[in-house]
């Protein structure tokens, strides 16, 4: 919750890796919330010393229970409070002075529910500040350590699926939602570590638990169910931290719509982010987003297998070509590469099965089942010839019997080990144990052939996004940069301010005389544009304010009186500044570039093509502030309209380099000034063909605190 | 195959619904293929009699073996055929002969093969014709019809998951796929009356099939994989059929994508109609198109359960808030109201359980399943006073337990009776007993929140277009109507054939003389463009044969000299018609009318917003022609830049009725001569604001078999 960290504020091992423990409002009843974790640690692995607090009992479920955590003994890392919310403070207030490490709270009460909760909520938060001592929910499910045996939860679901360690952390800030998703990924065979579920987070929040994962040995694959996040940056630091650990997080941010907005917002107390800023935060690092707790699950469960490519080339092995056909629409869809086999190994294979097909989809047919080894020499030709970076085979019921899948395991051993970092999908109808067999011998198995291809596509997106780089740090801005503005100013200082920071504006010149304007005109030597220049006249086109296309010096004479007279005559009150004189630019595509302020992540920067693209399709994308040339290439690559960039109906390509150095310095100067401003607007940023550059013409820059209509 | 129907063709129903059957190439074996139908059929339910034929033995699974069909004592209604390809060919004479209704075709080696097999296969088609007997496959997984036991197939699916009876029925064109599609509909709990894989098409096809369920009281939903149709009427008719009867249709058509079209050109020997035409088609006809096997089977599953409402508003229901969110993002996605309960009921609800989410998602929170009856209430409210169309409930693994499960269903027993036209779906996750239970209570139970939405869509979209009305009959051409031409012509001569069948062009008039202009625009009265007239000249504007915008006699004049100069200084060899002189419409919003005569469908009408949104986005929509005035609206909505249409940027709306009224006699037009052309272009299409009507500025239409670059 805070950014301020207390001198002796505890690790997060104290919550998540405990070595002794209590609980506190323990009960003799293992179906209450303080019975159910009680019973869990005492049945289970957890091997270090577990206290009972009650003040009411002498022991509980056969261990003696204190009258409070000031009377155990021992030293307690970490607690689970389940006693009433009214009590809860003063129960945190003992931990603390206990020296308890991490507390976590079942209760709920707090901020979910009225006034009293949110205050209550609020000193927990400063209890946790002052003393250091780490505080889980409340209002929560709480965590588990899969590893250590410290199940420190009442959900049930841990009862039906007992933990098995592996690969997986899991953060949830929903309980309800958090169980469900333990269960089923239990169910499936995915293997988890670390299960945590953050509920109203007084103190710990998701990200820091992001962070935690991102540094954990065990943790391969970090799954993130949220809301909506209140401390952005903290968000962005463990979401890098995760991505240069190269740790694949897959991530499901539900409230996309407006009606899950509402129903988030009217669920916790997040404030929520909107959400193209975090598709631009998730895009930055690398992160998966997914729509369901399926697909998350798929992925994690082909993340668990360990191999992720950074090649495009999908391999498609069927023995239907239907469904070769099918994975192939897929893998299309899901940007994959389907390249065709080499010819000389399509002859090959044609030797081998004369009706096979062997372009890839390769499809064996169903005969092939009959003598694995022709699949087998299928596959090696694949590997070695294709040169395929993931494979996805169709097998279906067929080899989802025990005596096939013994024989298809085996043979397929040396080919499965001589190419582990390809991951190797299998779609099979199967029992579970068979399943098992299968996943034993590192392949991944879901039933559904799209799914199979959906989630080797994003292995490949964690693989290749691995291999990109990060910037080190953000390029520095221009000595003479000019500072953001405090007040709204026109749009010729504007221009200026973003011009010393490096981005190309139209040449523009504020004229006072006839004279002025002629002679701007003269140092710029190429059609320019008059406007006239008053914070009192709004219309200006309407009155005769604007002259376009002028060029030379008897029309810019003209120009300039007629336009002057026209402002007087409309508006006899207004201040008149002058007329702006400034370069015309027809030569080039319109954009848009732009900056929102986020309440959230801070400044965000925004790319679109102009025109119908941004005002009917709304076709920009965004990426928080600062990033590097690169990520402005990928950002600019996103737009859905972009091959007018690349020069659609004849056109010249455009200077789509100049956009990303634009883009760059904008959002230095963004981040730089991030408690400044509220808003940018460099609209239309004119971009010229390769080669010539780009440049803005008319800009805005919103201050903070300012309102605009 | 063939759209000649033979006087004594036999109808679908000796292949699908036969009381007499024999299997020839009948196998003591009855893991071969001509052995394991013959032991289908002997130890299942089929009733009436089953004869083996096979020339070698005496008896075959303990019943005696004819020579051949020949001398089968009794009548046959239907074959199994599972000899050696060269002997087919004799073996269905021979049936024919006898007076076989129809024969399912296992053997392989026809026209996925060689020429011979091309060959042998074109024969067998000829047989069909010739005597009416009616040829499932060659190449086939067979067929089966669970109600009758007639189990013509070799898939060892049905061997694991027996056949139940159920309002299912399913059409393949692969077998493969169809059997994976039959196993893991049938583990899920789909039950399938009929299920047919039709292979190489020789006589029977798809549509068929389609139409025979479509007309079969059993059938109540329809599920069919294709991979590319080559009797495009018949699977139009087959679809109209379906649709009149209310039945839904859950289609599959792989090959969206390049590589997945090249695949199933490899696979199959269909010729695959191009994919927007598919979409086109099941927009017209309410079919409902899936991408994956799994999507297909959770709308089979939910169909089946029998509502389809024609309201789009959907309750979700949540145990926990997180999932109630994701759900309404779903619920968005797919175009659903995620209503509001009324304000009142709000109060209300909060009474009951103050800590609820009240609006829509509705939280009962997980507490609400230590009292069903709050769930009840809860639902009770959604339904009377919330009046949604269909409900989503997310219960998770709380719900999974056989106490819970009894306790639920009893509970909700009245609620769901009461509303019996409301699809109820749960996201539950249980064993599969546990999920038979609620779906015999009459829940759909699927196990993802997100899925469960989208089916709940699914059945909506059916539910809404069985409301529409399909056009009686085409709208008539007017009685002067022209005809398509048989050769190129100018884009005049074009322009005077389309507006003949009410669709409106711009004025325009040929002028051979300076004076013909003038006096044409004389009769105009409005801004017009000069363009010259030669089929000679190609690069009119780039020569200056074309100008804009005139408006009085004295620049008309002028600029048919100038045009006429030009056109005799670039090319002076060139044959010039003269100019032409058409009025400008210059306060439209441009949009393209267009028609391609897909070889497989036939005609097919294009609309799209013109510029960016065609070129760059590809913004277009098709209708197979012949359609009515409400199908051209649907189409016209369903474009990207729609709001382009709406008023886009201060502008007015347009005149879209005009837009739908042109589609509709384009597509009459293009159906009554559907013989002749081969594409028309009405690019631009100008449309005016609402009320001022609309009008074509530029058309070709391109004749069958000319080649145009």
């Amino acid at each position: 919750m805070s950014n301020k960290t207390p001198m002796n504020r505890r690790p997060l091992s104290k919550l998540l890796d405990p070595k002794s423990v209590a609980v506190i409002g323990a009960s003799d009843d293992a179906k209450r919330i303080g019975g159910r974790p009680l019973q869990y640690l005492l049945k289970g692995t957890f091997s270090g010393p577990v206290y009972a607090v009650n003040a009411n009992r002498e022991t509980v479920q056969g261990i003696p229970a204190y009258k409070t955590i000031l009377d155990v003994p021992g030293e307690v890392d970490a607690v689970i409070i389940a006693v009433p919310a009214a009590v809860v403070i003063q129960t945190v207030r003992d931990c603390a002075k206990k020296g308890v490490g991490a507390a976590v709270i079942f209760t709920s009460g707090f901020a979910e529910q009225d006034t009293q909760g949110v205050e209550w909520q609020s000193e927990l938060t400063q209890i946790s500040n002052k003393t250091g001592i780490r505080l889980l929910g409340p209002n929560c499910l709480g965590t588990f350590n899969a590893k250590t045996g410290w199940l420190a939860t009442f959900t049930t679901s841990i009862d039906q699926y007992p933990v098995r360690p592996g690969p997986i952390a899991i953060a949830s800030q929903s309980g309800a939602f958090g169980s469900h998703l333990y269960t089923v990924a239990a169910k499936r065979g995915v293997r988890c570590t670390y299960w945590v579920t953050t509920g109203n987070e007084a103190d710990v929040e998701l990200s820091e638990c992001i962070a935690y994962y991102a540094q954990s040995p065990e943790v391969k694959v970090i799954a993130v169910y949220a809301e909506g996040v209140r401390n952005g940056p903290g968000l962005r630091d463990a979401l890098e931290l995760a991505y240069r650990n190269k740790k694949p997080v897959i991530f499901q941010k539900v409230g996309r719509s407006g009606a899950g907005a509402e129903a988030a917002a009217s669920h916790t107390a997040s404030l929520a982010g909107s959400d193209e800023i975090y598709d631009a935060l998730f895009r930055q690092y690398g992160v998966f987003r997914v729509d369901s707790i399926e697909e998350l699950l798929d992925i994690a469960l082909a993340c668990q297998a360990g191999a992720m490519p950074s090649g495009d080339k999908i391999g498609l092995l069927t023995i239907s070509g239907g469904a070769g056909v099918q994975m192939a629409d897929t893998a299309e869809a899901s940007g994959l590469n389907v390249a065709e086999m080499p010819i000389e190994q399509q002859k090959h294979l044609k030797e081998l099965i004369p009706f096979a097909g062997v372009r890839n989809p390769v499809d064996v047919t169903a005969q092939a089942l009959n003598d694995l080894t022709l699949i087998k020499r299928f596959m090696e030709s694949m590997m070695e010839f294709g040169g395929y970076d993931a494979v996805v085979a169709f097998f279906t019921v067929v080899a989802g019997s025990r005596v096939i899948s013994e024989q298809l395991i085996e043979t397929l051993k040396d080919i499965r080990e001589q190419y582990v970092n390809a991951p190797m999908i299998l779609s099979i109808v199967a029992p579970d144990d068979i399943v098992r067999d299968y996943e034993k011998a590192g392949y991944t198995i879901l039933e559904d052939p799209a799914r199979a291809v959906r989630a080797a596509a994003a292995l490949i997106h964690f693989g290749t996004s691995f291999e990109k780089n990060l910037a080190a740090q953000a390029p520095a801005l221009p000595p003479n940069v000019m500072q953001a503005p405090d007040k709204l100013r026109g749009e010729d200082e504007c221009r200026k301010i973003l011009a010393s920071a490096g981005i190309p504006m139209a040449n523009s010149e504020l004229a006072r005389t006839a004279k002025d304007a002629v002679s701007i005109w003269q140092g710029i030597k190429v059609p320019v544009a008059l406007k006239i220049v008053s914070s009192d006249i709004l219309h200006k086109t309407e009155i005769g304010g604007v002259a376009l296309n002028l060029n030379n010096a008897n029309d810019i004479e003209n120009a300039f009186n007629r336009i002057i007279e026209a402002g007087k005559t409309h508006y006899p009150d207004a201040k008149i500044d002058g007329v702006i004189v400034s370069e015309m630019i027809t030569d080039g595509v319109e954009t848009v570039l732009g900056v929102i302020n986020d309440p959230i992540f801070g400044p965000a920067v925004m790319f679109g093509l102009g025109g119908v693209f941004v005002e009917v399709l709304s076709d920009v994308t965004f990426r928080l502030a600062p990033f590097d040339i690169t990520e402005a290439h990928r950002m600019i690559s996103e737009i859905k309209g972009i091959k007018m960039l690349y020069g659609a109906r004849g056109a010249q390509p455009s200077d789509i380099n100049s956009i990303a150095e634009a883009l760059v310095k904008l959002s230095v100067f963004a981040h730089k000034n991030a408690e400044k401003i509220s808003s940018i607007d460099i609209n239309p940023f004119m971009v010229k063909p390769e080669g010539k550059g780009a440049a803005g013409v008319d800009a805005l820059i919103i201050p903070n605190g300012v309102e605009v209509n």
